[in-house]
């Protein structure tokens, strides 16, 4: 049943065509060298798709019928996945987008985007080895100093070794601030005590050592998240000469028992139940906090591409069982509430990839330039491509279950692996509940809005490049959407400043709202660029794209105004509703 | 973690005041001598409660952890799952609404239908065990012979025997004309010979005997589904004197694994591989069809009830799981988002029970009457609870374990299971993509909309009732959602003329339109209810049930419209898609 090929032929028309790499990115000063532009997208996308394909989609099942175990303080990975990572990193692909200076290959995000998203829809709980590892060396390269830099950058970006993230504890999630984690102060370095929960691929032997990154307590630290620092702690320490030396106090206690992404280990860590771990400052004491968020934006949207992929691979097994299934005398993909199902999934993936890798490139924009307008934009749309990507993830997995009949029921049919391994996503990296509070009351209540009003006028001008014949109705659709996300803005802004309380309790659908509106933008902005290449070119990608918008007007943009309602309507019951009547 | 205690209190609401029983159904010929009314209800649903709480409660985690498996062509149920069927025979609860010529106590299936809720909250794989169990015995008591009804129903009502449905074969799924099995004349039996799958609680020991009824062709039947035929095969042979005699040839050959809903055994069922499985033909000859249909209304709205179910179930955890967890200094049950996800579990949950229980009272009524309205009333409407409550269902479960935060995603917490099981409901007894078609195809096709025009000229009626300073927003949401409501049954009805296709495309958004607004029509009756209880009683449940029903209409009846759109939109997008470019 493993049949995932890389969609490489819509990848590369948003790489290319939707957000002209080559042009937006080309000329950059970091890019210049580089030939960013369709041959270039063309061979990565190509090379990663055989990867994902020949490699990672082996393993999904693989992973899920024998997952991780841990022993005796050492975790064991399910078959394959080891072999697997090697190859990643041969490939160079844990690198793609980082720092030259450091061993990566200094390509722009948008590349590492859409990889990541191959990743997911191959395996997600194979994904997130690379992604973790990723987002840790990112970490040391914005904090770390020189020679933590030199001693763990290059080792990291080649894929010898590999990187965690170790925030949460059992009572201190969400609200970090009551971590007990603590780091005594011992010489150059510190020496931490403590247990940390939720550790993604928390131990593992697939590569030679793990660059732990944990947060923990200084002696005498303010209260709560200004108190909170965090720490460099290798799985093995430096030998004093560059290579591996004594094994650090940090180990796996147990790994979870979980709905899905059974490939990962969840990995409750251990911190100094012997001498301590020995741990390394990163960045200044007390900022721990901080310096995770600054590497929170790229982390959030690898967990919106995990929605967008695992909504991808289901897409891909839905559509050809419908293909194969015969009912009633005709393929199911032929029954109109079939049918329905399918482009639901399929407008859906390809709304959010527009979206996802749209915004990597304000990514590396802003990245690049001194214009804050990119980052608050970027600082804008992070929640929401998380946000809205993995809760579209959960509904595109589920609706591939039920494509499938009781087939979809059955384990061994793989769908119903993607709606277990995608209901994680809405839940870690910040629950969606905070990506939205984060939405609201952040990123729309820090400039009263004008980051969302400058997007809307994007939005609005899109609607006038829709003026023509062939794309009047998608214009009409999106600018009715458009006109009412200016209107939910508004209001939400004056009640950010009127009664917090009932911003946040619209929070929720304001973030789905954006989405499903940003969603159509982008579907018309392709329908746009399309339809001049109509003209010129037979291939097929380019109606379809119109058919596509056209079905996401008329399916599923109607939700935004249900959303809006809610927005309109103030939650005063939600608000009132005694809890003790619950 | 298994804490279920059945919301009686709210059952009670419903069913004593909401419905009023007593006065609607109390005076019936059937059920003049039961005393229907309060204490009767209350006796009941204590009882049920109580044996739901504590025998069937408890298996749900035993169930999923050791589950159904077979071997040698015996299934092995899981542990404590036969004496818990026990007694449950043992209390009555098999026969409750059945005939009392055959056992039954022949009380109104509103009892039956809120003992099943129970059920179904407390362990969804059990509760289908006396589920098909039941449907079994109606459907010889609808179709079998004086001499089959002696035969089987009082033991089966008294659930000494169980029973099933063999319907589905591979390849014949939700098209059971093409099915391949077939029956063999052999003096005043048949031998029956092929395969069935997927069939729910297909063998087990828990019984001495279980009575399954299996569809199959006569020879030289016509094509298609006018061919079919249904045949009682007893699992044991009649000694001739009325006990147990010869094992009869069909027999499980595997159990599937599946995603949720461990504990019941799905099975893989072979007929004949030795001299064929003796069977009786039940009903006329390629009647097969129609005589499961009768009992279909029953079933489906049993398969609606286990959405409620699972939902409560779900919902309860939610809840107490919010009030314990501490974040940010306080329960997290006060976090608006948590919040408006509990919200939106329980007012989904008490929508889906007063909609549930109410037709189940129609249901009574129409047995009982000879008007023609009550009958359409509820073949209307069964589609409507099959699909709308399962589709809740998922939604709810998954809510479920997002409020319980990484926590949700253990499977030792028991919030991922709720969503494991509910997920099979949209899919068996017939799928909600042909509960949809049914709906709009048949349902509002066979009367030109006149029955549903009907139920919205009640709708208006209660908008009427909520003309009074309390319940005048409720009236206001109410009467708008009504309008949309006659709106899309108007197109509808109209498109199903000109283009039936057209109307199919809009067949599932129009079931799930009319679900939300059938379930803000009954919330704001128990509201009417509710304020007049308001000025006698201090019971929170009253102020409650009218709290809810604004949480419901402010958050949850928004969704109606976005289902309307679609309707009004005509899905040419979708019908025009090429399934070429899929």
């Amino acid at each position: 049943m493993e049949n995932y090929r890389a969609p490489v032929e819509d990848m590369q028309f948003v790489i290319d065509e939707l957000c002209e790499v080559g042009e937006r990115l080309g000329g950059l000063q970091r890019f210049a060298e580089l030939g960013v532009g369709p041959d270039l997208s063309g061979a990565l996308l190509e090379e990663s798709a055989r990867l994902s394909a020949e490699v990672i989609a082996p393993l999904r099942r693989v992973g899920d019928t024998q997952p991780a175990s841990c022993a005796e303080r050492k975790v064991q990975i399910s078959p394959g996945y080891a072999e697997a990572l090697q190859q990643l990193a041969a490939g160079g692909w844990y690198g793609i987008a980082a720092d030259p200076a450091h061993g990566g290959q200094g390509l722009p995000e948008v590349y590492g985007t859409a990889a990541c998203e191959m990743w997911n829809s191959a395996d997600m709980a194979f994904a997130l080895a690379p992604i973790l590892s990723i987002g840790a060396a990112m970490t040391i390269q914005a904090h770390g100093s020189e020679q933590q830099k030199s001693a763990y950058l290059e080792k990291m970006t080649s894929g010898e070794w590999a990187g965690s993230m170790c925030l949460t504890e059992s009572g201190a999630g969400s609200d970090l601030g009551v971590m007990k984690t603590r780091a005594v102060p011992d010489g150059d370095h510190y020496r931490l005590f403590g247990q940390k929960i939720y550790i993604t691929w928390g131990d593992h032997e697939a590569m030679d050592n793990i660059v732990h990154l944990v947060l923990a307590k200084l002696p005498d630290a303010p209260e709560g998240s200004r108190g909170i620092s965090l720490f460099i702690v290798p799985k093995y320490l430096d030998d004093g000469s560059g290579g591996l030396g004594e094994r650090n106090d940090i180990y796996p206690v147990s790994v979870e028992h979980k709905l899905g992404i059974h490939g990962s280990p969840t990995c409750v860590m251990a911190l100094g139940d012997d001498a301590g771990a020995v741990g390394y400052l990163l960045g200044e004491p007390n900022q721990g906090l901080a310096c995770m968020f600054t590497m929170m934006n790229e982390a959030r949207l690898k967990m919106g591409v995990q929605g967008l992929g695992v909504s991808e691979g289901a897409y891909q097994q839905a559509v050809a069982y419908a293909r194969e299934r015969v009912q009633g005398g005709v393929p199911i993909i032929e029954h109109a509430d079939v049918k329905r199902m399918l482009l639901t999934m399929r407008v859906q993936t390809e709304a959010m990839r527009a979206l996802a890798y749209t915004e990597a490139v304000t990514m590396d924009l802003a990245h690049q330039s001194a214009d804050p307008a990119l980052q608050a934009r970027v600082d804008l749309m992070i929640p929401v491509i998380k946000g809205w990507s993995t809760e579209l993830g959960v509904e595109i997995a589920s609706l591939g279950v039920q494509v499938h009949g009781g087939m979809g029921y059955v384990e061994e049919t793989g769908a119903a692996q993607y709606l277990r391994d995608a209901r994680i996503a809405p839940i870690y990296e910040g629950t969606n509940g905070i990506q939205a509070a984060d939405l609201v009351g952040r990123k729309l209540g820090r400039d009263q809005g004008a980051t969302m009003l400058a997007l809307i006028e994007e939005m609005k001008a899109t609607v006038t490049d829709c003026n023509n014949a062939e794309l009047a109705d998608i214009g009409t659709a999106l600018a009715s959407a458009v006109a009412t996300l200016a209107a939910t803005t508004t209001t939400l802004v004056e009640q950010l400043q009127e009664n917090r309380h009932t911003a946040q309790a619209g929070a929720y659908d304001f973030m789905m709202q954006l989405g499903y509106v940003a969603g159509a933008w982008h579907l018309a902005r392709s329908s746009v660029v399309a339809s001049a290449r109509c003209q010129q070119s037979e291939r097929s990608i380019y109606p379809g794209k119109i058919a596509s918008t056209r079905y996401y007007c008329e399916h599923i943009l109607v939700r935004a105004a249900s959303h809006a309602e809610v927005i309109f309507g103030g939650s005063a019951a939600l608000q009132n509703y005694p809890t003790e009547w619950m």
